[in-house]
């Protein structure tokens, strides 16, 4: 297989094993901190509802402006979210996810859900080993 | 509710959107770019088997030994991962996923698996974006 060909067959599916495949690009935007927040939040909008870019900076707690753009852009540019500008006075511009978004959004909440309802069982976890990895009174005697 | 009341409010289940909730922090190791392809490569070792150092390091394209040490060491302090040093020469340390990883671990592979197939789609919606921003040949005329 010559190098277009691989090209080509990486392109029909990614591979994220591979240093070079475009798809590591994907996740770094999809997993990114505030990738994973924004997809929460608007996946979290009523009724697929579009959100104003001052409703998503409100919602994720500690994002700065030019963060919440550049994550905006991200998933704009891989056809995930849909930018819509409005004719208002002041001008407003609302996001909402494409089919596309909402796919990737299913499985970003299903593991932000699974990290927030397991922090009990990962607190204990990381309890039990700061105790375990604790220096011995022995130490502290010499 | 005063602040103790909060933060144990908080530990029975994590707010992800909240920018001091512990949570934020497993969603970054669970994530990162390195997070992800390991647990990914983990959750593909053939029956539950734990693989050595070297091998992970082998399987995941670009990793250095230094991100790679520091990715097990995060997923090991939430829990996620168990190490095992073997009596061998010369020493190998090997590394399985815990039940809480396997948990954990089904959860990104999903995601994984979402973006390896639908990179077409994606590069198609990256094309059609990038034509619509080109300049229009008027510009090139002036």
């Amino acid at each position: 297989m010559n190098r277009s060909d691989r090209l080509s067959e990486r392109l029909r599916r990614g591979e994220l094993l591979q240093p070079d495949c475009p798809s590591r690009d994907v996740l770094q935007h999809v997993t990114s901190r505030w990738g994973v927040l924004l997809l929460v939040v608007l996946m979290g909008a009523p009724a697929r509802q579009a959100l104003r870019f001052s409703e998503l900076r409100r919602s994720i707690g500690g994002i700065s402006e030019k963060m919440l753009s550049q994550t905006l852009k991200w998933l704009e540019s891989d056809g995930l979210l849909e930018r819509r500008q409005l004719d208002t006075v002041p001008p407003h511009v609302e996001y909402r996810l494409t089919a596309l978004g909402r796919q990737v959004g299913r499985r970003v909440q299903g593991l932000a859900d699974w990290i927030e309802t397991s922090m009990p069982a990962i607190m204990e976890a990381r309890a039990s080993r700061a105790k375990a990895d604790a220096p011995t009174g022995r130490v502290h005697r010499l």
